[in-house]
């Protein structure tokens, strides 16, 4: 099969042994596999060879983008028998309409590239998170990335018209439109949109563009707590609109890590209070009227004593300032050590409710632990982390508790209507868990779909659905 | 079955003979069918017992909401063994979440009493069409409505976070989720949206509020083209972002009939122009603030010719007045004569184009026909009708004419990558058409998806597919 594979895309293009070995581990090196081999195709045209040529052999497919995941989506079991399919050559940008305000790439393109190429256009592809330089758009489509515009702009899902994809049988779907109505017949594009390649492999994709926004401003807050967090949220969505494009949480703790570990960022407010939030607004006009805005609601969060104290961004240098101590929050924590990671959602309402409640459940269990809560609180999810105590081995800790936490938090979790993977996706790590909280008739509907565009089961087995 | 039906429903809710007439026919009388019988459950419990009761007597369901379709998607066959599963009776608004901006609302909810209720929450809930005094959000949800601010807010599907559903065995899947991000298995949701009743019957839904706009204001303005109205598009989408709600366009025939028919309506500005837009912008601060905004881009239109006159709402009576002007243009429409009608949609890029090439073509093809072009352009979607000539009999010209004209219409959208059922559906009225564009790789993976989740073909059968 390998010299098979070779006639489709080229010798240098099949990697076996030790070329092969970078593929077979997720970047936190949470999960190794063995492959058969990762194979490099240049297009769609040999994605569909070598999906054929797997189908006639009975090779399972592994995609891989950027390989950036963070639940072992891309990574292949340990039997040596599963090819890996990397997208990464990719990369063409085969097309922009600023008129239609679409533009269509394939799915090997860097995250970063596609916004670039909007840039150059005039035009605002927002999706954005951490791993925007590395990671591909077709893994983000494959998993539904979130990020930090969702408050306005979506998830991935959102932002996507028309897919292109190559099915289980080696067959090409032409599905990329650009159309922003169409209802003619079931909605396929979203069905493989977060199927974490299980249902087919996304080649290509038509993507909504908006326009640039002329400023974009931040503001620092220090508030008593949560609850007072969710008011603001609820005031600053009034009287900003869509101009809210960004409302991020953090706790007291979360940003004492960042002054601890990264004593050189400024911090804009005093840290004496209980928690903080930055909001972005990104405004049509110009940056003053977007800090006069700014201004405007935050005297009004005070004066309802929503919020105890204020900074607002005075440059565009100070915004990314603001920008930077938030997206510092998760590497401080490595470099704390270890912690037990949740991605969670939940509805907004229920969000204070739920951290007074369950970040009490976790002091008293796992005494000396501290609890790293921070995260896109305009979207309900949280990054709601445990920190190991400070006395104790890191690695221990997390061996011995992480099941526990993860029960705890997860069962408190479903049972307020909430997920347990808001932006991160399913892959294999919590493959159990979806088995465990999805209802048998969900599981069943979603079996039903695996077989009907995957009846032998060679797209990505094991990921999302156990079986 | 009808006293089982009985037993489950209570006698007054199982209609045959003539109280079931009023289920059988579609409301613009274009579609007639005979049922077994119409049955309207009180509660979901209900519906999956009725559903139950089907999958035993292996009788099929053609689910109704408002009966307001166009294109006959819940009108039974006139086999008389097709049973009319009406969810009118299921009216409860079940909860109303203002701190996570949502409600769950039951499927037989009219879409104006849902508006209306988010209203009283202080919230808006955006999805509006011509029907709303008489859909149901359920046949919103089930058809993936479109309408007036899909621009701003997107369709019905962009507005839905949760659903329950009643599967074709009578089994009720519980996914009333109201959550922004959520990121755990196949996106079952956005399968049953837009399915027209042929996947599952939606009980209920977990629906997005939004913020009030503080004002909402229209401006009326004239153009040459249809090129000068796309370039303004783009400009509105930047000066006003996502203030921009509504971009509808009109042509100077759709106008004509408006004048000729309701001579009452003052028209903002003297019809000598070859098309006209109607812009309406919400705005979080005021009307004064709005006006201004608009003041700002119409000058700037202005200064770049795109547009040649221009009038902006100088009150909320006027703004309502510049809206009921585009509301009675289908009204008008139907008080001239018959007309044949489409509902597409394009990249907006190649709307111009489109419009000069194939409007040349219908009154080469159709001489003395005249071309009612009005719509959502700010979405891509147009309803592109041609209106029969006077002199003729209007019965006659669509008899002879409409398959043809349709064909004309359809082959050249889908030759520039659009959609022949922009916010329509497909139901009856365009299944062969469906069948016809689609390609057989789509086709197949339809089926495959429709076998997994009725494999009885039980669920509104031969709507949407022919088979």
């Amino acid at each position: 099969m390998l010299d098979e594979l070779r006639e489709i895309v080229g010798d240098a293009n099949v990697l076996v042994g030790t070329d092969a070995a970078a593929y077979e581990t997720d970047w936190r090196k949470r999960y190794t596999g063995k492959s058969l081999a990762v194979v490099r195709p240049a297009n769609t045209e040999e994605v569909a060879q070598v999906a054929k040529l797997c189908m006639h052999h009975g090779v399972s497919i592994v995609t891989q983008g950027g390989n950036t995941g963070l639940v072992g989506g891309a990574t292949p079991d340990g039997t040596s028998t599963q090819l890996i399919l990397s997208l990464a050559r990719m990369t063409h940008i085969r097309e922009i309409d600023t008129a239609n305000d679409t533009m269509t790439v394939e799915a090997g393109c860097l995250l970063q590239s596609v916004q670039e190429a909007a840039e150059k256009a005039q035009r605002l592809f927002p999706l954005s998170l951490a791993a925007e330089g590395s990671c591909t758009i077709g893994g983000n489509l494959a998993t539904n990335a979130g990020g930090t515009q969702v408050l306005r702009y979506g998830n991935a899902r959102e932002l996507c018209l028309g897919l292109e994809v190559v099915t289980a049988k080696g067959e090409i779907w032409h599905g990329l439109k650009g159309l922003r109505k169409d209802n003619t017949g079931y909605d396929l594009r979203d069905l493989f949109i977060g199927s974490e390649g299980t249902l087919g492999i996304i080649t290509a994709a038509t993507l909504k563009l908006f326009p640039q926004p002329a400023a974009k401003v931040t503001a620092f807050v220090a508030l008593n707590d949560i609850a007072s967090a969710v008011q603001l949220l609820s005031l600053a969505k009034a009287e900003l609109a869509a101009g809210l494009t960004g409302f991020e949480l953090m706790n007291a703790h979360s940003l004492a890590l960042v002054a601890a570990h990264y004593p050189q960022l400024a911090m804009p407010l005093p840290l004496e209070s209980p928690c903080y939030v930055l909001l972005e607004l990104s405004d049509a006009l110009s940056e003053p009227h977007a800090q006069g805005l700014f201004e405007r609601l935050l005297e009004h969060a005070m004066h309802h004593a929503i919020i105890t104290n204020a900074a607002i961004a005075q440059s565009l240098a100070q915004s990314q300032h603001f920008w930077l101590i938030r997206e510092s929050i998760p590497l401080a924590q490595a470099e704390e050590g270890l912690n037990i990671k949740h991605d969670i959602s939940l509805p907004i309402s229920r969000i204070a409710q739920f951290v007074e409640s369950v970040g009490a459940q976790l002091e008293a269990t796992f005494p000396g632990s501290r609890l790293v809560n921070f995260g896109h609180l305009g979207d309900g999810n949280l990054h709601f982390n445990l920190q190991a105590p400070r006395s104790v081995d890191h690695a221990i800790f997390l061996a011995e508790n992480q099941e526990r936490c993860n029960a705890l938090v997860h069962d408190a979790v479903h049972a307020r209507g909430g997920s347990i993977s808001a932006e991160h996706g399913i892959g294999q790590l919590k493959a159990a868990s979806l088995a465990h909280y999805k209802s048998e008739i969900e599981l069943v509907m979603m079996r039903s779909v695996k077989q009907a565009l995957d009846p032998q089961n060679l797209l990505n087995p094991g990921k999302v659905l156990l079986k």
